[in-house]
């Protein structure tokens, strides 16, 4: 099926939002753990952190346009830090569960029952439950002013990784802890490993 | 396990490079599709392509810094324009082996066997095979002075799809096309689904 850019502009808006979503495939589900200034701590999904670099260690990911419902991007602004905590099978209603708008006021750590566990190194709540948490300090915002997001770039001061293997060459099995990519929205799947295969070389 | 700031400096480059690239977790991952001003065309593995918007609908992904033996980028600064096809498992080990170094007169449609299908809309070649594939118009690269990358965002343009369901909220099926993900830099994955979620209200 061919699907043109016409179309794409004719679709009813939630149906392109649900749709667009998918097109990109699938995605690992991070739980992004801040603190605002008056100490309310909270999560929020997000499903679009990438690579940026290993030396310096930098994470990114893409945070919508501004608004006082979105706390997390204030609160990285304000404090500096913030924790990134992959979200496995266990947790995944929990996670879910914090992308309901609940206010300022309200931690997604008490509305959820997932366990807040306090860094020593910034700010910045992990949760408990996730296989593989992260702390990262804030380097740079970068505006794109397409359409108003911004990349959030970090740069990784601690990794809490529980037991798996880590082969010699630094692959870690992420494997092991069983936890899901996501597709669009709102659709979670569970992954099992292939293969790896070898460094390509000119045949 | 706790890995500081101060471990991650001190790891091997190499042992780094790995570790690091697992870290941010599952991706999807897409054979870039372009073509240079002499006609050749090129197909190049990307896993960090991620949604920035839906309307209009951009998707965006990391690119490392230009040199000669990357021609993805200077194709598309040249052309305008980009493929994304997503990588089922029945094309996986010809998709990794478009990572080889092959110099910029090499074809890798014609090194690994895979199939071009020419695009009405533009330059950019299609690879047959795959079971979801994009045309992307290139609308901006922004630098990322940080480390050299730059994000490259393009604004889809076709779409060409595969047969799979397609829900009347507007979500695709991919899970019906065997596509993999990865994990790092060579680690491939199979993905089921487990389950949608519907959208989280407070409780």
């Amino acid at each position: 099926m061919k699907i043109t850019r016409e179309e794409i502009n004719q679709m009813q808006k939630r149906f392109r939002a649900t749709f667009m979503n998918t097109l990109s495939g699938y995605k690992s589900v991070h739980l992004v753990g801040t603190r605002s200034t008056f100490g309310i701590s909270n999560l929020a999904p997000f499903n679009s952190i990438i690579h940026i670099g290993s030396n310096p260690p930098y994470l990114g990911f893409i945070a919508r346009p501004q608004t006082e419902e979105h706390q997390t991007l204030k609160n990285i602004k304000e404090t500096g830090y913030y924790t990134l905590n992959h979200v496995s099978e266990e947790m995944l209603e929990q996670a879910h569960q914090c992308s309901a708008k609940y206010d300022a006021n309200t931690s997604e750590f008490d509305a959820t029952g997932l366990t807040e566990l306090s860094s020593t190194i910034s700010v910045a709540p992990y949760v408990e439950q996730s296989a593989l948490k992260m702390t990262l300090r804030l380097v740079e915002i970068i505006p794109i002013p397409l359409n108003g997001t911004s990349m959030v770039i970090g740069e990784v001061q601690e990794v809490l990784i529980g037991d798996c293997k880590i082969e010699e060459d630094g692959y870690a099995h992420l494997d092991e802890f069983n936890l899901v990519a996501s597709l669009g929205l709102d659709s979670y799947m569970r992954v099992n490993s292939l293969k790896r295969i070898p460094y390509a070389q000119i045949k």
